[in-house]
């Protein structure tokens, strides 16, 4: 697991103009992403304030270590994650100190560009996507719905439960969310049909980005998977609940999920979250232990991450009278059931192959009460209790119109807070 | 849907030796395919008789059609099926010249190698798999042993079942199966333990190649879908059965599936295949109609495919006396309750974007009877009736040593038949 050093120090300055009062992008952060500008193709950048300093001309210009430069040449942070961890924190100590000693200000200066300025772009070519279901309060909520009876099948506390996502339809935050068609068969309908989807949903996940490759047959071992978590996003897992009523059984969701997934732009690095690292919460009394090939002492001690998550929604009426975005929920991410480590080594334990810029989403994350629940589904109660919203509209699912927000923050005792930044869509009307 | 042309006349024979009397590549066939050889890099071929030609080669040497150079030029065949149809037909056109007419000879022959001089390597590199199940004998097959009472769910004659599978795992033909190992729950067991699958299976199944590209958010339309297959090949989805059981429910296989998928490295293409479209056979009276999207006269007239496959077992005992591989079955290929080109409709009937390259697996393809079942799991009825070898020895799933192979012919009165060469894999221990 990565340690806490002097780029994680509190106290530490940048001479970026506003960077030390940024919520999310302190120096203590340092993102990875993909930009480019108006004359500049893709290229690797980070955010600091709200610049994006550009990594790639650093590196061209020969003021980042040259063993990074192939990496840090490419359009996409695939290569820069085959390296290795050493690889890339030789990276932030680099960049750390250009950008809080003075004495780098001059040469800096040139690769520096206003946020503004710059297009963000997916930061890896994404080979393979992986949904899991680790959100125990999700789950149990859903099963309900699903199998009032039996919300939490037998295999729950077993198996971290996750199923294949589709990699090509990913796509950046701000991606607008075409309301998707497809087969419904409402309860009171004798056969389906198809058309716009009438319950159309978010869910609030975090995305994990992975480093390295294990070769095709090798499983990597519990003690060994946290070194694969390159770094995390925010996912937005989007949800069309009546298409996925009728269509999951019995190999799980399709087209209910594959028209969009939302996720933020930044890579929030396992350097950068090192300090945020704290332990998996005990399980509940009588629940069984991990099989050992999950369970590692020090993930256990150390294998979760100290983050609130927070929801938000601004329907277009709300914007248009100028009301605020309406927080819909907030809650910790240690409601996880299973730590990242775990879904790296169960993903892997059968001999299937992780390769630099697969994406892992957690599932949604819930809190046991009402207070940070992860979808609508949960919180309109499938549709039967709507949400008032501050201008008194009410939602049971998302409306043409509606943005769906989410963000996070990491904080602990003595440390800089960092962000993710934003993970955002607006709801478009279903195609003619 | 690609049209019947002077390359599909049974009469033409090639120069190249052996090719008129191949079983699977006589000069009808054509097939598209990557190869390197000790001396060069991967580039794109066909097979003509037990010869490779070298595509990429013919191009530098400027005997294929010129627009064609840059996509022939590539170590995979994405950039050329993401080109028109009418490309991929001009391209066989010029190599269906060359190897008929005498006068070529000369200048063709230097490109052309024994296949024994020839790696085959993955003809695509794999945005995205999909696997299907369409094969409506082997969902009811299968059905029953997991819910007796209820073997197709309501949703089956409506939805053409699909759920995203791994692309990181997609192995070419030869690849060994190493026994993965995996959570199992035995009924007789309190809870799951963790170790090597005891029922490790084949499932028969085509795959099929994505052509061309849709925009995310743009369905394509049913009478425009068949366009969208660039070719078929041999899929085997190997299954864990005991891992599938214990972890499916309630979003689908996942390990139980994704540590490999292997697929037959000759992309037999739309165009090869056009003398072999038929009727989709009829649906059982009281079966529902598919609904509009999902429905064209045309696709129902011929998008079909009139294949026979075969699946066959030889295990290590049986290599060793010298007993040739034993058939466990053979069956049509129109078992199947969705065309490809429906497969095609549904999924992007969500606006789900399809990529070149990308790879659907149809799922088991089973007969009615017992004649051509395509997975063990139902040759052995859940491991209860065991399958006895010609040795004697008994199989209910796949031992250490034993060879699944899979092998698919076209055919037509008039027509020359034309085969899909092998997909095979031996299984081996699994890893200590």
């Amino acid at each position: 697991m990565s340690s806490i050093d002097h780029t994680h120090d509190a106290a530490a300055t940048s001479w970026v103009e506003g960077a030390d009062t940024h919520a999310d992008f302190p120096v203590q952060n340092l993102p990875l992403g993909i930009f480019s500008t108006a004359n500049r193709e893709r290229r690797v950048g980070t955010a600091v304030g709200d610049s994006v300093l550009d990594l790639s001309g650093m590196a061209e210009d020969r003021l980042l270590p040259g063993n990074l430069r192939a990496a840090l040449g490419a359009g996409t942070l695939n290569a820069l994650f085959a390296l290795s961890a050493s690889d890339r924190i030789s990276l932030r100590h680099a960049v750390f100190a250009h950008l809080t000693e003075l004495s780098s200000r001059m040469e800096v200066l040139p690769h520096l560009y206003p946020a503004q300025a710059c297009t963000m772009h997916l930061p890896f070519a994404i080979g393979d996507y992986t949904d899991f279901y680790v959100g125990i309060h999700h789950a149990t909520n859903i099963g309900k719905q699903f199998r009032p009876d039996n919300p939490l099948l037998p295999n729950y506390k077993y198996v971290p439960i996750g199923y294949h996502g589709r990699a090509s339809s990913v796509r950046l935050s701000g991606t607008p969310v075409v309301r998707p068609k497809g087969q419904q068969k409402p309860s009171y309908s004798e056969g389906p049909g198809y058309g716009p989807t009438y319950r159309l949903d978010y869910e609030l996940e975090l995305g994990v980005w992975i480093a390295g490759e294990n070769a095709l047959g090798e499983p990597v071992p519990i003690g060994k998977a946290a070194s694969r978590i390159g770094g995390l996003c925010l996912l937005n897992d989007w949800s069309a609940r009546d298409l996925q009523a009728w269509e999951y059984q019995p190999l799980g969701p399709f087209l209910a999920k594959n028209f969009l997934t939302s996720v933020s732009p930044w890579v929030i690095t396992a350097e950068a979250l090192a300090p945020f690292r704290v332990a998996q919460p005990p399980r509940p009394a009588g629940d069984p232990a991990p099989l050992p090939y999950l369970l590692d002492a020090a993930d256990q001690a150390e294998g979760a991450f100290a983050l609130t998550l927070e929801t938000w929604i601004a329907t277009q009426k709300m914007r248009e009278a100028g009301i605020p975005p309406h927080r819909l929920g907030t809650g910790p991410a240690t409601s996880m059931y299973w730590t990242v480590a775990q879904l790296v080594a169960h993903h892997t334990a059968n001999g299937c192959n992780l390769m630099p810029g697969d994406l892992l989403g957690t599932g949604t994350i819930s809190t046991p009460d009402t207070s940070g629940l992860g979808s609508l589904m949960e919180l309109s109660q499938g549709g039967n209790s709507p949400v008032t919203l501050p201008d008194g509209e009410e939602r049971s699912f998302l409306e043409d119109g509606d943005e769906l927000i989410l963000s996070a923050r990491a904080a602990r005792d003595g440390f800089r807070t960092i962000g993710f930044g934003l993970c955002s869509g607006v709801v478009e009307a279903a195609k003619v």
